[in-house]
């Protein structure tokens, strides 16, 4: 599975450590910035370059994992997308949710999961993200084309 | 200030007590449906009921309340619209920072939030949502800007 991983400069520590625990749990794992830790950059860019990825991968469960301060806002940039479905991964049962439901292909995170455990919270919830299989009962399926014809 | 309320079966009980609650608090609420308390009904229905009236209020400040089971699906139909920026309220920190940080218009509630009591929690977060001013510091302002160019 091919994972698409971005951040902005409030989620840019989180990421160093997710891009590590991704490779080494043997995800080919890309990162698509920022580079370099810049108070200035603005979210909406690196959710485009993520976004652009997985609807563009060959690999058709490509996933992109988004970090800023909140969360919030990365979700925000990559639910403008059709084809995107951006969950909000602020604890383990939310990231299964949004898979199970909305076969969601993108995970939002808070940077604030870095704090309290140098990431573990984040890579349980990565790890669910990752592994929940989409339930894909024909009412998910029917809410799904919906959200990309409105 | 004018609020539109909405939200699927999963919602549904939940969107009868905010309702109660903001009318209570003297807010203009309006509810957007569903109407009836029906399994099959599809979460974009109503999102996309509440956004339109938000994006077409003379109200400048109108705000939209969107319910589901996780609050997930909701946020992912909201911010489909140019225009809205959807929130996920899981907790009081969230609805706070999505309002200072994004300036956020509609609030995305998880439907479980009713299950501990009686909703108190909910409003708990509805109310940050309501209060909390957008800090409007350039660099938010600039990237709001950036999120409808997507």
């Amino acid at each position: 599975m091919k994972i698409y991983v971005g951040a902005d400069h409030k989620g840019f520590e989180l990421k160093k450590v997710v891009l590590d625990y991704l490779k080494k749990a043997g995800y080919e794992a890309e990162d698509v910035g920022d580079d370099h830790l810049d108070p200035e950059d603005d979210f909406p860019v690196f959710a485009a370059k993520a976004v652009h990825k997985v609807l563009g991968s060959e690999d058709k469960d490509a996933r992109g994992i988004l970090i800023c301060a909140s969360g919030q806002g990365m979700a925000i940039a990559a639910n403008r997308f059709k084809g995107i479905r951006a969950g909000l991964g602020w604890s383990v049962d939310a990231a299964k949710a949004t898979r199970n439901d909305e076969d969601s292909n993108v995970l939002a995170l808070p940077a604030d999961l870095l704090k309290t455990d140098r990431g573990q919270t984040a890579f349980d919830i990565i790890e669910v993200f990752l592994i929940t299989p989409f339930a894909a009962a024909p009412r998910f399926i029917r809410r799904n084309v919906e959200l990309d014809n409105l």
